[in-house]
């Protein structure tokens, strides 16, 4: 089975108005702040076990994979830059890391030091091997970013004990993961060490998942197993369902194993999997997991907008899903909703300061939004479950995985932001103003016999140093294979209207309205722009949209959609309910990426808007 | 300060075509099942106090709560109609509930045999107090009803043994309920006893709550104390906040507390809660409560339709305190309240059939809805809470309460659905097809000198005997004060077109919609009328409406709602999202009483339309 590679960190350099900026700001804020928090909280120095019964601040459940996350971010930061400071930070933390092992090579400070009864007793929802995962994601990125082995070698004699004490072999405990997440780890492990042994537990892990008597119920009769993904096995699935980010890991992981092993029907799963769940159960906005209790899958088109989920992580998990598809089967659809989730609600959680993080993203808030729990109008500094701040950290930092891939004598661009990239079968340079244009220029920095496959749609015109040169069009993808020379420039320009997306009645709320999107870009209307909170107005949907640029925060250039609008009026005494209609007047509206809400006066926000 | 009296339930009669059939039902369906709800599930014969730890099916905290209430409409149920079965029944009951009261007149069977360590301990939370207020309110009702004493005693003992454990002496713990309702139980027994002790334990603890320090922290330092409205004294609160049921049970209680005192600051307290909870934070049905999360009030505008909560038992108790503040005032706007809820939000918690119960009623069900806990789209036979179950026996027995009032020299009509009543100042039959038409004719079955004062609009054209006669205008009433002759007749007709209704547009998903009304009665979209999800229909607001008859369930002669809609097309196989408006077709919608949804085929519902 074909499968594309995503780059080396260190090989893409991004120049684009829209990651570049944030790339930089995750290496100076957001990695930064995250270690503070992780040191404030105790989540840093727990590694140390210096915690006894007793004592307040017990280490939690999911410490370890916060730092482990937070580590793969520093590792990540080291593959693209020398920095010894952050590099001896991480060595010190991996010393700890590692002086936290067992002698049995055991690694988990909860339930070394708070738990040790429990040990592989709370599968179902103690986050147990779900920290392994992480751990070994972190071992394998320092790894590759510095070729130090610490960490990894402790990780390799973890999953020893892990592999010893889980499987089919009488004797062993018939289990797999809570919140999946080891089993994409393992994969990522096995593409370093070449060890089967990695390849077979993540596929036992893959296949044990929801057969029967099931093995969560052994710990807790009333486990929900839908809700974990293990109400039957994955070959069996039809739809998405259940907590969003086990579900989108889960599915990760076995396209990855599938990946390794050839396994098309484990392939075909995830196609259906994976149609399910962004053709029936997805935001515009790449956002998944719409329900407002239990982040978790509901129904077909059960998409709330103010009390909708989509929480961060489940976005970041969904690009990495999609970019594992894509890399599989070079179907551009993948790629398309890989990129709307990139520029929507894989962003949309993060300050552009960095700092301020949502776990839930809704497509709208109206003036008197209801806060509880994840779901807000304003982010937070850091949770105390705090997956999505970490998750940051490690996905602004690998950002270059998903732009680009390549396989022997074949370079794909699947989105043409401003960037460098150095692969082995060549080396590029595209230079544009993506997403806020279509202009693109690629030119050849080093040259050589390869296919090159780009993303677009196939009415595009594609000149090769000014001449018009006609390539073959394949899953979404423009393709020209030919030897390259070095100096040649590819130029193209991708249309870029505003478009006016609808949405299936079945949307509830969102019969009627509609939503503007411009390249893969998703506008929102927020109050601050618009001095009237969006639910007054109706945008006439024919009519010409005008662009223009602006600044939020200190991010500059940013495009936004203006236009006329109508505006509902206010009822005398601002009323609840009223009877006589009132004049509605026009006036212009400006529409901004959904990506940068919340980052000025706080107000009522909406995608959804009413249609005129 | 002049209050009007409510009607003993015997005194009225109903016959009207929205009412009379449920009223029936009620007696012949809901007292008996909740009865036998009770017995299955342990409740009834908890009383017994067979339970011994170690057991399964322990009492639970509300379960006296329960039986109380449906007791009390078995004793409403008396009132009106002499039943030996059923008395006997209530004779047994009342004779256990005797038995389990203890030696020091403490009537609590949780508190007694499963934790009988924890009495007086958890104020907050233990229902403790609450079950002792409904179970006052039975004994009370059951006195009225049969003249029998025994649980009335019993629960003045009870009482005795409260005032002496709560008040502001030393020794004595200055708690207050965690659940209001014991406060309007005693003026209820006030009025039965005039013991000016019970009078004066309501009064303390209507002031003593929301005092410093807080009394609840004392039990637990976590308790949220805005919840339980116990955040500031009820003098200090401007806005309706907290637990809603909670709330709207305080804020009856200070009214009746009220009435008593003649004290017009705790009465002006009253309008202001009933202003900030009718006024800002109401559903269009008379729902209260509308947050999806802990049945509480949020914040103004905040009306969520799918996932908004509008608890049954907070609109039962909504049309009880809008009821209080009416005789309390003679301001018809109190009864507007009231009769919104009484035909649409109190009243959609029941099927038509009798059985079956919405503990949450929202205004709007996706085709996709997500249920989750209390909210659904299908009623349910039973819940472990069943306090909404529970409150429809006793509320539906009891509803002669809020149709008349009176006072020396004077009858009040509040809303003209065709009964009889005979009222201390006289006698009257009122004929109407109400709420379905507006003709009301009036005939005096018994006269005398008295004012008679009727709710409606001061444009409508009243006829005495043929003749045009004119009355006084005050607060939204017709008033004639004569010696009104046996036999003589009045009639006049309300205009009752179909109303459109618009929203604010700070509640956020209704703007740019309408509901339709006629009369009292808030309509609503099913899909099984219309063939098509109500989110596809957009309705032309300013067309002519048609009116026609249906039948549901075995209820006939329903005013349905009918007229001209958009119909919007469906995407291509059924797509989430979409780029080309789809062509609109016109279709005839048909629009149905909201509080009679959800007794047909299973499909999705909306009061709130889209404007065309």
């Amino acid at each position: 089975m074909k499968t594309w590679n995503t780059p080396e960190l260190k090989s893409v350099r991004f120049s684009d108005p829209f990651f570049a900026p944030r790339i930089e700001r995750n290496r100076s804020v957001t990695v930064p702040s995250a270690m503070a928090r992780c040191r404030e909280t105790g989540r840093w120095d727990a590694f140390k076990r210096l915690w006894k019964p007793g004592m307040p601040n017990p280490p939690h459940m999911y410490w370890d994979s916060d730092v482990a996350k937070v580590l793969e971010g520093m590792a990540n930061l080291l593959a693209v830059e020398h920095d010894p400071t952050l590099e001896a930070e991480a060595d010190r933390l991996i010393d700890d890391i590692v002086s936290a092992q067992e002698p049995d090579g055991y690694l988990n400070v909860y339930f070394s030091v708070v738990h040790p009864e429990e040990r592989w007793t709370r599968l179902y929802d103690g986050h147990e091997l779900y920290c392994a995962g992480h751990l070994i994601e972190s071992a394998v990125a320092y790894f590759e970013a510095t070729g130090k082995r610490k960490l990894l070698d402790a990780l390799c004699r973890y999953v020893d004990l892990i592999a010893k004490t889980f499987g089919r072999v009488p004797g062993q405990k018939r289990g797999y993961p809570g919140h999946p997440e080891l089993e994409l780890a393992l994969i990522r492990l096995y593409r370093v060490t070449r060890n089967k042994k990695h390849l077979e537990l993540a596929r036992y892990f893959i296949e044990e998942r929801g057969t029967r008597p099931a093995y969560f119920h052994t710990e807790n009769p009333h486990v929900n197993l839908l809700n974990l993904q293990a109400d039957r096995p994955l070959r069996e699935m039809t739809d998405a369902t259940g907590h969003a980010v086990r579900a989108v890991y889960l599915y990760r992981g076995a396209a990855e194993v599938a990946a390794e092993t050839g396994d098309r029907e484990l392939l075909s799963v995830c196609e259906r999997l994976f149609e399910s769940m962004t053709g029936r159960r997805m935001y515009v906005t790449g956002g998944i997991g719409s329900g407002p209790w239990g982040e978790t899958f509901t129904h077909d088109f059960d998409l709330p907008n103010q009390y909708g989920y989509a929480e961060s992580c489940a976005s970041m998990g969904l690009v990495n899903f999609a970019s594992r598809m894509l890399n599989l089967t070079g179907d551009a659809r993948y790629a398309e909703v890989m990129e709307r989730a990139l520029y929507n609600g894989a962003l949309s959680g993060l300050s552009i300061g960095g700092d301020e993080f949502f776990y839930s993203n809704p497509l709208e808030a109206g003036p008197s939004m209801y806060e509880f729990g994840h779901i807000q109008r304003r982010r937070s500094r850091w949770f105390n479950t705090s997956c999505c701040p970490t998750s940051y950290c490690r996905f602004l930092s690998g950002l270059a995985r998903f732009f680009h891939s390549w396989a022997d004598g074949e370079i794909r661009i699947h989105i043409p932001a401003a960037s460098t990239a150095d692969l082995p079968p060549g080396a590029l340079k595209i230079e544009s103003n993506y997403p806020w244009d279509g202009q693109v220029k690629i030119t050849v920095l080093r040259g050589g016999y390869f296919t090159l496959g780009i993303r677009m749609p196939d009415t595009v015109e594609v000149n090769l140093d000014g001449k018009t040169v006609s390539g073959k069009s394949e899953l979404g993808y423009w393709l020209l294979s030919r030897e390259w020379k070095t100096g040649e420039a590819l130029e193209y320009i991708l249309p870029m209207p505003v478009e006016t997306i609808r949405c299936n009645s079945k949307v509830y709320n969102n019969a009627g309205r509609i939503a503007l999107k411009h390249g893969p870009v998703i506008y929102c209307l927020e109050e601050c722009d618009n001095g009237v909170i969006p639910s007054r107005l109706a945008l006439p949907s024919g009519q010409d949209f005008g662009l223009k640029r602006m600044r939020i925060g200190d991010l500059d250039g940013i495009v936004a959609i203006t236009g006329k609008a109508e505006c509902l009026g206010i009822p005398e005494n601002d009323a609840l309910y009223y009877m006589e209609k009132k004049p509605c007047g026009t006036v212009r509206f400006t529409a901004v990426p959904y990506a940068f809400w919340a980052n000025r006066k706080e107000g009522a926000m909406s995608v959804w808007v009413r249609e005129k």
